[in-house]
């Protein structure tokens, strides 16, 4: 989007689908995307927040689910969305120590937009997502504050910058630069237009697996940039989001798509990642007051699914990749560098 | 156990086995439990700790599972002990709200004892766990602060205290004041003395549905009791503990049969109460840092499985009671109060 | 229903909601019930169907749930029920060896009737669920056929028995007999009736443990009648049924509540207990062939759940109580039996 | 392995490590597999074998877990593999509509091993999964009969063909030919030599999807051969076997890799396609009957797991192309017929 080059740019092209205008989550109508970095010496981290609508999201929820690729991770609001189907809070990306800082930050902030939370109506659902940003960034310092999150929050776009920003400031993805990156794509239901995006934050792998678009360049990078860090205990957050009206049900069956996506840029889901994956419809909302015990909603015919399940899994090579591409080399902690895939562009 | 009026001290009896010597989930060797309090007017709430064992944790970890039963809760760390099977913190129970600064505190306690975290290793994964006492606490001004984490952890004992101290201070049971709450069971495996225990956060229920040892006492004690407050929007956590070495597959079966304990005091798991159940194993260690690839541990024959399920099951009942009998009236925020279940010792 | 004494014909009341007018499963309009009985010496069992509507089943599917509350079971069917979210044969219960022989005959059955089936769409997902009744049963002679399949599917009616007929035949519960057992809840939602019923297959339970409304006389049962049989081998099969218009994740939380009814009549879910829950809304249909991309549906606003969830847990109870007290005492394999519940009336 | 060119005869290498001696999942010792094959006119299917060791495996049962890719499918016994942890029969493939006879047949094959088998101890949990193979065969026929599973059984060895042979005979892999595939990696653990190897049963994907390392071929195999088939309604089973000793969590932990070897051969998962995966470990065994409660058994340090996920990945994704280059073109019913990719050989 914004002035950055991104994989398509050097003649990468993922599947066969057509992209959204920005090719990016908020080609989804409503959704938008905030950062704040931190970039300072070892301090190398952020938060980013995507926000599935504008409006009030605890008293206007949108149809969620979740899925757990690989579990070794820190994630929280997982437990609620499955069992109530329901994102009501902006979706938080941050470092992983510093989970307990943004929940709290996020608390706050719904319940300063909310006064009957925790008095007239039940507590909120906070959502905060995480990888460890360990290598470049001195984690152990929790260098994330309330305030960052709520600048995070306000500062929400349609257009928004990809790479070392946000969240991603500080991961690595095959051991080169990762962090965030996102992808869309287009297709018609019944002649309308919908849309499905996906928005990473990238932080797994081993340098001699990366492939892009099936190609194997991982040996070759390899060879050139050495590799003495700890195996992968990174991980990835993906976030799926579409316009089309589903069921919890069928945002669940496409959220376990995306692990397709990240098979095919070389990872095999390491022990130590922690892999996660959350999906949302802005198409189908529930309203925390209701007026009648009995709600409309739609579904999808269940066979439709497959052009979404298809998205899913291109959006989610696709994003990857951007996150990659996008991201600058940055160096951190200890005098921790790692150098950007825009380095090896000759490989692509 | 410290001098206070237990469910047995009324005559009443759960299930057929025998109780350890406290009667308490500390009858488990090594495992003790530190409360923090606060009951300051509109401030009813409070910490409490539970220590698998008086080691470092992190390097020394348990075995254990978890299972949802009604997923409407904000608990942290669930998704990690699912993946590995262990538990590698204190487990802290705390007000839905607080999540975020008890996590944090949590992060940072085990990052002083443990300076290869985010450094040389990966990081940590904190378990906290919640329930909603916004009816009596005053919920929405975060009361915990990092400091009442540490206490809590720090005054752990084989000794401690029930009812309306610690988490438990500001929790309502069957609109009743709950709380924390313990029992134990013993029994024998291959000649040798085995104990299960259960500790509960005790949260959830109306008032007519209250059953005491199979006596559905509800009605009467509503009928004296008028009962104006919000529908069911509290939760229970159950954690259990065992020193027989199970597998994370065995855990989990027991962990599942909890359910059976709540539902004998008349819940029927209603929609707004989070309920998830923790089990772990003193017996089946996992060391952090392992010489061999190779790890012995034992599980157990799985058709003694049933003592331990009917262990678990007598276990949380008597706990849920324990946790009512021993807690004194509290009353908090805006007048809110609830009654001890001690206020109507003759329906029992 | 069937001039059979039920539970409640002994002044013995589970809960608080008032029943439908049949207090059984086919009080939900539309759902019946068939068995075939095998009463001959050591053959002791039988199949029952139940079909969730008259139509054709495949091409006007019922939107459904599963829930596995011990998986020591070999029903089937059910990983196509959690991934789509629909029933779209009859439900079958038979004994554990007759699985294959029932789903091929429902295989039969619904190719018979559906000429595209595995031609020009898909295969169809045949549910079959089981529970061993190999102590009154020869088990291992195999006796169910093919037309007891087709004889039971084409006998189902709203009127139809309890007891120790059809599946239950050969079923023991508490070490007493048990078998079919169904009860119903009727309720308001938005002004207009609304029903919730439930039917078990009941085979589980050490005799010390049983409960009738909370009055545990499983060991006075036990001292008159000596138990020398194997350890909890059994399972229970629950179906509930509901004409809310309801999505597949909440169907799968009213399917979660079916244990604490079960519980409430003394199991701790042995070891050796295959327990599952199904649950299905004769109120949401899905079409096989959709003209339309979206679809509409109704699901319920979130709260009123526990309506459902009070009337799944009091349905369940009373059904596993009325399949014990309308099931005659049985003679079988190697001279084996079980007593009927109605030979302890006294106790009730 | 029998004089059959298999996909590394054509210059295609998978992944880095390093192959079993015959690249085959029977390269785990005591792991054998049986076909009987069908092929007449209309008729185009079979069943296969996989027997996790040579002896009695009700009692010597080997550990185990399951993972559901995509539950559009019917296989049985998953539900007990995953509450138990252990296989304790032969694994059959077959086609999706015999999957009653093929259990019918396997319960009886074990009850004639197995005298105690309901009769003094409790039932077996037969293991069958399946595909769709209704493309090229008549599937409605049901040709299987219990003979044909005796005589798989029986037939099972260390060298088996793979490609159009047993369960394979009808089934379509990019609506190419598919079927029948096998790999296997070695590695070491404490110094000692270690194998994991994969079993597929492959029926699903589009034409236009197919990739073979990392090389999407499919535009032009379909370019070359019109598809007017159904859209995806196949399914692909994965068995993979090792000789380390793992707990259930941990086989389920590599169960849930196959997905990306899955992917990387070009499928998004589509709706209709039943994805199943079974792992096993031939060196954790659990005995029917013990001696003692407590049981030693072995797991893997967690990250030396990283060495078996990849293993998982790239045998999954080597068998389905040699699923697919050994499998002759074949023609079925109604005339319909699948090439061969050794057709399209110089593509690769």
């Amino acid at each position: 989007m914004l002035d950055q080059k991104r994989i398509r740019d050097f003649g990468v092209r993922i599947g066969d689908m057509r992209t959204g205008e920005r090719n990016a989550i908020s080609d989804v109508a409503e959704v938008t995307v905030g950062h704040v970095t931190l970039a300072d010496g070892p301090t190398q981290t952020g938060v980013t927040a995507i926000l599935p609508h504008g409006g009030n999201l605890f008293r206007d929820k949108v149809m969620a689910a979740g899925h757990v690729i690989n579990g070794f991770g820190k994630s929280m609001g997982l437990m609620q969305i499955q069992e109530m189907g329901t994102i009501e809070t902006p979706i938080l990306l941050t470092n992983t120590l510093c989970i307990g800082t943004a929940s709290d930050a996020l608390i706050r902030h719904m319940l300063g937009d909310n006064p009957d939370i925790g008095h007239t109506t039940g507590t909120v659902n906070p959502v905060v997502c995480e990888c460890n940003d360990g290598y470049l960034n001195d984690i152990r310092s929790n260098a994330i504050e309330a305030d960052h999150v709520l600048e995070a929050i306000a500062s929400a776009s349609d257009m928004f910058l990809e790479g070392a920003v946000g969240a991603g400031r500080g991961m690595s993805c095959y051991k080169l630069k990762g962090g965030i990156g996102t992808a869309s794509r287009v297709f018609e239901l019944d002649g309308a237009g919908h849309t499905l995006g996906a928005l990473v934050l990238s932080n797994m792998g081993q340098k001699r697996d990366l492939t892009v678009a099936g190609n194997r360049i991982g040996p070759l990078v390899a060879a050139r940039d050495k590799d003495d860090s700890l195996p992968d205990v990174g991980s990835i957050v993906v976030v799926l989001a579409t316009d089309v009206p589903l069921s919890e049900r069928q945002l669940g069956r496409i959220a376990r798509r995306a692990v397709v996506g990240i098979g095919r840029t070389g990872s095999f889901i390491g022990n130590g990642s922690g892999e996660l994956v959350l999906a949302f419809s802005t198409g189908n909302r529930v309203a925390h007051y209701d007026e009648w015990a009995q709600q409309p909603m739609m579904r999808l015919r269940e066979g439709d699914l497959d052009l979404l399940f298809r998205a899913a899994v291109e959006t989610t090579e696709e994003a990857i990749l951007n996150s990659m591409i996008t991201a600058e080399s940055v160096t951190g902690r200890n005098g921790h560098s790692r150098r950007s895939l825009l380095e090896f562009e000759e490989l692509l």
